[in-house]
């Protein structure tokens, strides 16, 4: 039974191309979709078009609805092309002719709109409590080791002297950047679209303040066309901003599967964080945090599949949105899962002890070199050029002597001023 | 003349490979790198590294640069490699020995960011302001034309009764998502990474806060490897923000254009606005809306470069990030155009008056009839049944009495409430 | 029980971390792998590394599988990480010593890679018969309405005459452009990677030209490193071949939606090809074509999804890579359906009868005009200045005259050359 | 002056906005239409649109034309909008009438579309070219180096014994897959889209046939309307095609970047190919292969502008098609210039020797000593187990007296049949 028949038989084949596997994909905004149409009824109740027993029927019927879904025997069986036709079936079965008003005055476009923003809303919340997890965890590992020198790189070359604490806090600092865009996608989702309907409002007395009140969004989306120009664009934003996180974890991983090879040998995993070879029985491979990249690198991608299935499409609803739902949510679990196993796998990182002055590091300190030449009055540019003579004359010997005490380098890491940056987001 | 030259000759075919166009690219930067080369110098003499001459003689010798600047007649000649090493070379010729200072404690990565930074932050002003205007002739439209019907489609099917109203300020609303992003944008843009030299600090004893305050930035990138950190990935944020507002442009300007079609025929634009054809004497085609729209897509591939140059990179400066340059500077250039533009030439557009009582219109005003039902005690789903009766059997006939008032629908813009969210994103 | 467990207890998140749902997705390449094996198998027995009873023994074991497989009845437990695990293990318990011997002088990568050869080889000729059906029924419908005239639009401006046989044969002639790539795209598909075992050979004596016999690859990848740096490179190479089809259909998709707009009204479909509205009883929508664009669409991202895992990484095999499977295959299946679906839905398409000569269709006539100018001796240049002069006074009447009899032109549609094209293509 | 002006004035920044640099990109394909407009003629002449005097005219004034072309001196001024205008203006000022018959039976569309097509035929040649010099470099470097040792990774983690023999000629052979896609692109282009007018063909008598042999092109596009939906398509297929090739050429820049670090230090370049620092004077970057990789991931991103821009546009031109030159023709020349310095850069390498016998690399000879105990009866999955275990227990030591000398491996390095194969796709 589908809400739009019209006694009209369907050939098996289009109706599993047309529904695919939204009735899984369904139940991760079930519960959204009820806490939505008890919101709905209560407003329809309010303006007069549903009474006070009819209310509470449905407020009971969608309890226990919500009921069903927490013990896992809410399913969505074939004669439901989704979860929306799946509750107002079990309501009229419920309420009678209660159930049957309790789609007055909204759309599907509007039900599946309004779960995917509170879906969505709280999702936001649990990643932002997890990177902030994550956050924390980064700058106590650059506490614990400030003082385990690191090659500093550029091109991949041996560049300036680094360290593990500048590292592990560097990472850390820019997960604040990808807060503050979580922050202004939380901002952007929390806008109420009940009451659009299928895109145009309608001329139904609907209160749209008390359903914002009601759901807890910060404010509304007033025009309903713009709520609907949403769909799409919400999962356009939401695809970029979980992109910018699995970016920086991304970053982080493929920084600890280098080092981790063999001929960097900075640091090394416990044995259940790497795995094996099915031929080669001396392998200890970094598995965990590869899967951590590839997997950034999916969410990353996710942003082109939300602009190829709505680019150019004209205002209004398209039916192509549907498919955005399946690898939004995907990206969504995804980043949760990554943001879990990143925060307890780091914290078995294993730092080994590098010496810096030794072959082919040496060369890391010659800008530190160059200080000591201006500090006699010699100016930047000359300096530059002797301390490079000696380089190319094999006579440089590394000047071990320099502290970096300015604010943010390896002596100084700011770690204080950098927690508090994280906490004036935040709060 | 570069200044990591140790006289060593270079084939010619490497060194267009190498430098590219970045000779006239650097141009578009080369006021920020003067801006942050003063604040630099102003800092080596407040911690002693330079004296009060050698500051005075630095600033005389940057203004002067600046001058020839806007005059037109900085050029940078081949024998330099960026923009930096030309302002290197002029102080060195201006300052004497004062030149040779310029550069200690800092490193040509640091001057290129920073300068990025304070040329980003300008220009996400300048677009944010161009924004608003849009935002604003949007809802002057809206207003104006509140009461000109158009058709709503869902599926690009007749579907509700919409208003050019609605459609104007739908724009305007979405537009605030827009600048949330941008805000956090600038947000995140707006944070100071000079002193992190080669992308590791340094031992010399600079004042970042003092540089922070004199280039007016909200606050420090603290560790230096996390300012490094930003080159990629600022453009990456940047090119997502950038998108998000050319994805609503474009859009609309889907929507404009389909509009002109003569299928449609609810808009048009005067002739200036129009071009022809080399074969067909009777087009009038709407370039002016189909470049936006192109515009506006390139715009959001700009995303997919940023990603693929950076990409599964380690952390640590690699010359790729170069190559972010000229195609992010060209979107930055290519929005303000288009916002141009498209807030000129939508001021132009005529609203064509279409009968919606008529074929193919008649079957918009079915949710309306609905609710003529749903007022008289019948239960929604079953006057959606009824009403879907008379539409099969032809008996339909539409119910134009019925006004949409409620919040954000067609007789209800809610156009202030719209206005007052954008004030106080912006305050 | 994974090949490379030696003892060490693994904390399950991480195990379901990294092994995700590969279980399920094997699945699809285990007919593959059991194929492979056996030829392995074979191979090993031929170079003398198992003897004739272990041969036997082995393929015994495997052809169990294979009808196991068929059956429905071999599933991945808990205790297996993947398909290839699963299988050595089965063979063991079969086989006994034998089993122990089946791995030898290969890797897991191996298998997998040679697996997937396999997979995307016997798919890529399914795809390639699917297309060549819908082209056929193209060129069909192309004949059937051969004389029902469409506006021709640039610029979704009315342009100048076409015809549904046009329109039908287009797409039938650039399907053969997708399958030119196709063919491409198979030809370095048929290269055995088998014996590169982890992607660098080794020491065993396995003869390489008679697996490649064994399993009909046309030619093999030679170097081992090669085979191996197909990995990922492969995915990307079938995500472009799959999407330049998707985009074919999916820009065929578009031109039907748009058709069927009631402001075009070209077309139509059957109820059973069409779905209604929650909440809007006339609804009728194109959902089976928006749906086809919409999964095209998301074939087209997958190239993304393809680049970003694997961008950026030097050359020997990632973890990251295992995470191409899932997607790369969902694109194989849903191009499959969509491509059934395309060509039964097509073939229930209404063509209406839409009259040219009547607004706003008659301006399509104006070349036809100035060809007649043309033919009376005045310069193309002229002729069109003086039809652009009628067309701005409003004098303008359609010359209905005319006949388009070039090749590929509307009334000569050439469909036996293109239909030679596609046979010289395949033959 | 435009061939579409009607004596109505256009604000100039809407000029500005519309023309763009198009007078500058459109120099890259004059050219090609100079060859196609004498093409054009004198099929007008064979058909009777023009005699031949007329045809004698055009003729000339087109041979004065490419003649200043190839000086240097043909300038697109700001009163013509494009080099199709500009032809057309120069020939009606030199030929009089004739030059106002040109453009008779054709449209700009038409003009540039078989332009196109002709510029990128050519530099598809060109590319394959340069891609064989490559391929033959690479074999005589892999021939060169063929017995120098390199460790082979997976997961970035010491695997098994590789050589630089293997590496290199592994890259050779993966370019054959490349110019597999690369002929199939070739085929698609070499189809002959002029008379397709401006999507719709037109009723003049015109034989394609004619200019199809006299333009040497293969076949043609039949279909008019399949010609014009080329347009976007081709260069769509184009980008994945130089992406292919790019991708090829970025993963190998990748692997030279990370051998020529100090922590791995397997090879290195010398000065005139690597530069300096501002800061640091020891630094010599490899910023010739860092920029190779970073123009190659641009490149491959040009898959995505390519497709954003026209994907959901129904068929029929639209003006955004127009942005799609400037970076497709930036493509082309990029990697003309990436294949043409990473030829001469490869064969500056140099090898550096690498002792596999010592840490870290001794492990990566435990496949061989497995080996070792097949050879002597044992099975593979216990003698795995064996070898796993002098591993954990530190008791390992290498097998180095094995060979690797099946199909492909490091002392087979097969490079007359990868050679085979190549001949095989260029004859």
């Amino acid at each position: 039974m589908k809400l739009w028949e019209k006694g009209i038989t369907i050939d098996d084949k289009i109706e599993q191309f047309t529904v695919g596997n939204d009735r899984t994909i369904d139940l991760t905004i079930a519960k959204y979709d009820l806490q939505a149409s008890a919101a709905h009824a209560r407003m329809l109740a309010k303006v007069g078009l549903i009474n006070t027993d009819e209310l509470n029927s449905l407020i009971q019927g969608l309890g226990k609805l919500t009921q069903q879904l927490s013990e896992g025997t809410l399913v969505i069986t074939d004669e439901f092309e989704d979860i929306h036709s799946k509750i107002e079936h079990e309501l009229i079965l419920h309420c009678g002719e209660a159930g049957k008003k309790i789609h007055t005055a909204r759309s599907r476009n509007d039900q599946v709109l309004v779960a995917l923003h509170l879906y969505y809303k709280e999702h936001l919340s649990l990643l932002q409590e997890q990177a902030q997890t994550l956050f924390d965890t980064l700058l106590t590992l650059a506490e614990q080791f400030k003082d385990h020198p690191l090659p500093g790189y550029t091109h991949l070359q041996v560049a300036m002297p680094s360290s593990f604490g500048l590292w592990f806090s560097a990472y850390a600092e820019i997960l604040i950047d990808d807060l503050i865009l979580l922050e202004a996608c939380k901002k952007i989702i929390d806008q109420n679209p009940l009451g659009s309907a299928a895109g145009y409002g309608s001329s139904f007395p609907i209160d749209r303040n008390f359903t914002t009140d009601e759901l807890q969004f910060a404010t509304l989306k007033y025009n309903v066309v713009a709520a609907q120009l949403g769909r799409g664009k919400n999962e356009r934003t939401l695809a970029l901003v979980l992109g910018s996180m699995a970016n920086t974890l991304a970053r982080f991983a493929m920084d600890i599967c280098l080092y981790t090879s063999q001929n960097f040998g900075f640091i090394s995993f416990p044995d259940k964080l790497t795995t094996g070879s099915s031929i080669m029985p001396h392998k200890k491979n970094p598995d965990v945090f590869e899967l951590i990249r590839g997997k950034c690198n999916k969410i990353q991608a996710q942003y082109s599949e939300t602009l190829l299935i709505t680019n150019n499409l004209p205002s209004g609803y398209h039916r192509d949105f549907q498919l955005l739902k399946e690898n939004s949510f995907k990206a969504i679990d995804d980043l949760h899962s990554v943001l879990e196993i990143f925060n307890y796998s780091i914290q078995h990182i294993h730092v080994k002890t590098t010496d810096l002055k030794k072959e082919p590091y040496q060369h890391l300190y010659t800008v530190d070199s160059i200080n000591t030449l201006v500090a006699n009055g010699i100016s930047f540019r000359e300096a530059y050029q002797r301390i490079g003579a000696q380089v190319t004359n094999d006579t440089y010997s590394p000047d071990l002597t320099k502290k970096h005490q300015h604010i943010g380098s390896k002596d100084n890491l700011c770690l204080p001023a950098i927690r508090d940056k994280m906490k004036q987001l935040t709060t």
